[in-house]
């Protein structure tokens, strides 16, 4: 469940029970003193912070050891495994471990992040906005944004700074993080038993996955990093009641979204993505049964496609239940009443429901056409558009750039555009075509950007001759053309067809995102830091803002569920997992397993869940109990859970972790993985770099 | 696009403009007049009528000549060309056309029926199931349904008879039809043109379709049947304004459907049709490309479900309209309050909106279950699933049986069992496994009927063994087994293990159905009538009924629309389509047409469109004018058409016909099908049978 990367662009509802991602410098201790005693002290939570960290391509994880091992999800790592496959060797097949320091392997494309500090700029952005038009509203902000981050890192790409809008826009925080940019696989077991039961078990349970990875944080000087703060493993195993924190960085929340905003949720955006990751799946699943390779080369894409679309189709299905629906009109009614009997705040604030539900409707009408930006997809594709804008972007101001462009983000874009990272042709040829196909479609074969790119060429044409004869395959090149600027990327254009398509359509593409940039997400935003002011004034602040994919802690507890009559005990055990498996995938056990199993306690606590209040992009989050020490592994919620995009209930919201038991058993008895055990309990001498 | 069999249970709308889609016994002669002048004489409505002829897999069509020469949609006909069809002579691809009438080949599994007498038996429907509690009203309106029905035809095979719920159950019609069941094929073009711009293009407009073939119904001496009425064609060329009516079948609408069922439709209902048919065209894409063979026999599905993905995609895209909508709450609400003030009224109806309401709220809960009904599919599990039924069902009395099992729907049941069709084994075991995927995902894995007919083994596997291990492919199996009866079809399943499948899962499928047939649609039939009643007492029963796939008639007229600042014009030509040929498939015109360019008239008029209301199930409509002579062919509606589904517009819903002259030109010029041009412009002599 790694994050959609929704927009999150709201203020959060009242919290009651376990409701509730707190960002750091807001955690509720009275609220939680009420339910569970004594809260985190201030040396706590800071403790918990700097040994939860951020893997910038959408998960969350925690430093595990001093030197800077770091725990995390199988599937946070899926990419960097694939990456380091090849058709001989594939280690999502097999699983991976370094037996030695030296034999830990640099994943191509992985970032992380230690938010180290975290600092009010409210002000400063919301002064800079004042009185701006609609139109200008997005430009002027993202201008003061950008301008606060690049004076954040002040040129020094071993630090991150995002300015994070909260609140629907009603508080602006500058987080600083530490970046990490070389970082090498440890461990990771078998896809087969990462994810054990596969689509269909995924966001349900009782579960069965090891879902689970360790890489570790390599410093500039290419030694394994220090860290004075990590998480300590649980001498004591976590059982049914027992009080967790969860401390990661869920993606995005819809709490707050106004009525407008839940109906295009409802009735045009995940319908519309339902419809398109459904038969992205029905191809992807029947292009792999191609061969062993078009299965392998696949794979990462299928995983990320099914789990999107499960997860979406969770979120739709709560919008359509009409009572939950019935509620959230109620709720927007109860507030819009509050605000327009005040003459004051009526007069500030009163236009803003209507202000969105304007900009919903455009994005009605604009959004066939953004097809242009968001549709196309592949590697080669990604990396010319990122050449191609490159040209144009790198002669502009900081402020005016394209966000991703700007100073603050290119260390990322850079890493993954020089990214030694395997294209597959044959893969890349299908999905390519596939995506033009769609993207006609979308807009129809008479649209003139259509008709003027694609000529009378088929999309699968248009696709073979692209692959082909494009040279972005080799990152020197890309790199090359990069460092090289405005002129080398021109003249390249003029040879690479992949890099001539891509500027065949890119003032179209820009276009239609400009439109919508300025006519909508301005818009949104403008109007969102109304509300959210009225929020202040009318509930308070005592609340938590939507997710934003930033480090959030909250608080639960290990907890099953009753499904109709039905009770769902909270943790299952290996024997289960062994009853489970059918020799089929996706419900095979490996292997090692098999073979292993007479050494198992069969009795080893497996998964669990719990009350904690998460979402995509959590997953890979530790789960610590009150001494801050490590119980559980997070890597997804339970189907109801899916809904919580819209509203935490806790009477059946599940977070899923595996068990810090599990991991131990697995890791010790099966993959005799002694070396990590050690350093995870602090039994054992910390591995040296270079070291066999 | 061929009907999507809807359920239609409702009233229809008051009619305004061109809108309504009447039956033949209710024209709106008064409100005809007011627009168009005189209006059709009851002569002209019973000649129309008779040469209206119903195909009953779904689609209309119309005689054109006295020796039963029928015109239709070339997609009316695919299964049958298909079913023609082999590797080494793929007529799909090179067209058909029989020289003489010896070489009309007949269709293995095409139902052909006449309108020849409609009755009301409303007093005697309604009567029976007076006071019936809301649980047993679906069986005793079918049993007596049945018992209407079999006394009609008598045990006559030659005659079908079915009563029509109209207006949401406030009217029953029984409509007689003659039944003809040998059916041979006489042309059809190549889908190339048939299909011209394919999946892209359909339901667009400007087109350039070809959708056009010709079939003959022949009577139980062998011979061509003898019709009195048929339609003439047109000498003059219809043109922008000209008056038209379509008479056809139109398979559903939902023009009065409750808020409670259009929250259905909208937010579970389309969501998960969309999903299903989105995944499974990614499938059937990706499955094509495997080789020319793989393409060949997947080709039919794909057609279908890409065609119904569109329509659906229509439907949920006009109840998204926030606007239209509120206006279906809105006229909800003054409906209700009408009923409401009047306390005879309210006592006897005041309560159906809220009993519909409940109802829809149990298809929520029980539509996954009925995944057993609905899911498994292929040719095989088809039949096996028919003769396991059989076996049960052929010893209940007439009115206990399913549906599809009484008497007088049997001769198209059997048509259907005994085609000799081709079953094309890896097709059958990737579509069988596909489903069985899909059901267990639907169903959950832990299913108790999952686990208990899977077993261990993976949907592949047990497709693979069951499409190899079955003898259903033989239809003399088929036969022998029906005609056995239950004894020979309960030994078959001891030794067939498609047929054991179907048995391991019938009782679970046959509950889930049941349930639902009693607890919803037996509900909404009851509280249907109480709302048509209600309505005829306060809005009239001058309007026309929502459609049910039985024959109406409209009227309208030739007619462009605007869209946005664009004006579509509603006549394309020839020259448009060679312009729009690419080469490239589906906009590649076949080589018959490139050779034949330099002798065809360019500016002839190709396909059109007009005001008519028509809706899925339409399309092999004659259109035809005031003189009741052919003018076009409808086979499409626009985009905008598709939420006629919910309401009708006539700013912009548009029916899309082949031009009457673009039929004659390539009959004649392109396919060299003389004998077809005289036939139907009553020039030559008609065929005798087997005559070459």
């Amino acid at each position: 469940m790694k994050t959609l990367l929704c927009a999150a662009l709201l203020v959060g509802t009242a919290a009651f029970a376990d409701e509730g991602m707190w960002t750091y410098n807001n955690f509720p201790s009275a609220k939680f003193k009420a339910k569970y005693g004594e809260p985190p002290t201030q040396a706590w939570l800071d403790h918990v912070r700097l040994a939860s960290v951020r893997i910038a391509g959408g998960c969350s994880a925690s430093v595990v050891s001093p030197d800077g091992l770091v725990m995390t999800n199988h599937h946070c790592s899926h990419e960097c495994i694939e990456q380091l496959s090849t058709a001989q060797k594939d280690f999502i097949k097999s699983g991976f471990f370094a037996k030695a320091g030296a034999d830990e392997v640099k994943c191509p494309d992985m970032e992380i992040n230690q938010l180290v500090e975290i600092s009010d700029v409210t002000k400063r952005i919301q002064d800079a906005t004042k009185g701006t038009a609609d139109a200008k509203f997005n430009d002027v902000q993202k201008a003061e944004i950008a301008k606060v981050e690049k004076e954040c890192s002040n040129g020094d790409d071993s630090l991150r700074c995002d300015v994070v809008s909260l609140y629907r826009g009603g508080k602006f925080d500058l987080y600083k993080y530490k970046r990490y940019q070389d970082i090498r696989l440890v461990f990771a077991p078998e896809l087969a038993i990462a994810f054990f039961g596969g689509d269909p078990d995924n966001f349900n349970f009782p579960r069965y996955d090891l879902d689970v990875s360790f890489v570790r944080i390599y410093g500039k000087d290419g030694k394994p990093a220090h860290f004075d703060d990590y998480l300590k493993w649980s001498a004591v195993n976590a059982k049914d009641g027992d009080l967790t924190f969860v401390s990661g960085n869920p993606g995005g929340t819809s709490r707050l979204l106004t009525v407008a905003q839940l109906e295009y949720d409802r009735d045009v955006k995940w319908p519309n993505a339902i419809a398109k990751l459904a038969e992205y799946r029905g191809f992807l699943n029947e292009y792999s049964k191609k061969s062993p390779e078009a299965e392998r080369t696949a794979k990462k894409t299928l995983f990320y496609v099914e789990n999107a679309l499960k997860a979406i189709k969770g979120r739709q299905a709560a919008l359509a239940d009409p009572k939950f629906f019935a509620s959230r009109v109620q709720a927007e009614k109860d507030f819009r009443t509050k605000v327009e009997k005040n003459p004051k705040l009526k007069k500030d604030y009163g236009a803003a429901w209507d202000g969105i539900a304007a900009a919903e409707m455009k994005l009605r009408a604009y959004r066939k056409e953004y097809e242009l930006e968001r549709g196309p997809q592949g590697e080669l594709f990604g990396w010319a558009r990122t050449l191609v804008r490159w040209a144009e972007e790198s002669g502009k101001p900081n402020g005016e750039r394209l966000r991703e462009y700007t100073d603050s983000r290119l260390p990322q874009l850079k890493q993954g555009l020089f990214a030694k990272s395997p294209v597959y042709d044959d893969f890349e040829t299908a999905q390519f075509g596939y995506s033009l196909d769609k993207t006609r479609e979308e807009l129809g074969a008479d649209h003139p950007v259509i008709k003027k790119v694609y000529g009378p060429k088929s999309p699968a044409e248009i696709a073979k001759e692209l692959v082909k004869g494009s040279k972005l395959k080799d990152e020197k090149y890309r790199q090359s053309l990069f460092d090289g600027g405005k002129e080398k990327i021109e003249a390249a254009i003029a040879t690479d067809p992949m890099l001539a398509f891509a500027k065949a359509i890119d003032a179209d593409a820009r276009a239609a995102r400009k439109r919508i940039e300025d006519e909508v997400e301005g818009v949104v935003k403008k109007n969102g830091e109304l509300l959210a002011k009225a929020y202040f004034a009318v509930v308070g602040t005592d609340t938590y803002p939507d997710a934003t994919f930033t480090l959030r802690i909250n608080y639960g507890k290990i907890a099953g569920w009753k499904e109709g009559d039905k009770e769902i005990a909270p943790i299952t055990t290996f024997a289960g997992a062994f009853e489970r498996n059918t020799g089929r995938e996706p419900f095979d056990l490996p292997k090692s397993w098999i073979d292993a199993k007479p050494k198992l306690a069969m009795e080893t606590p497996f998964d669990l869940c719990s009350t904690n209040d998460i979402i995509g992009g959590n997953s890979g989050s530790p789960m610590v109990n009150r001494a801050g020490e490590v119980v559980g592994l997070v890597f997804d919620g339970n189907l109801p859970s899916l809904g919580g995009d819209y509203g935490f209930d806790e009477s059946n919201n599940r977070a899923v972790a595996v068990h810090s038991a599990a991991l131990i058993e697995a890791l010790d008895k099966i993959y005799g993985a002694k070396r990590i055990v050690d350093e995870i309990k602090g039994t054992g001498a910390a591995p040296k770099a270079g070291e066999k």
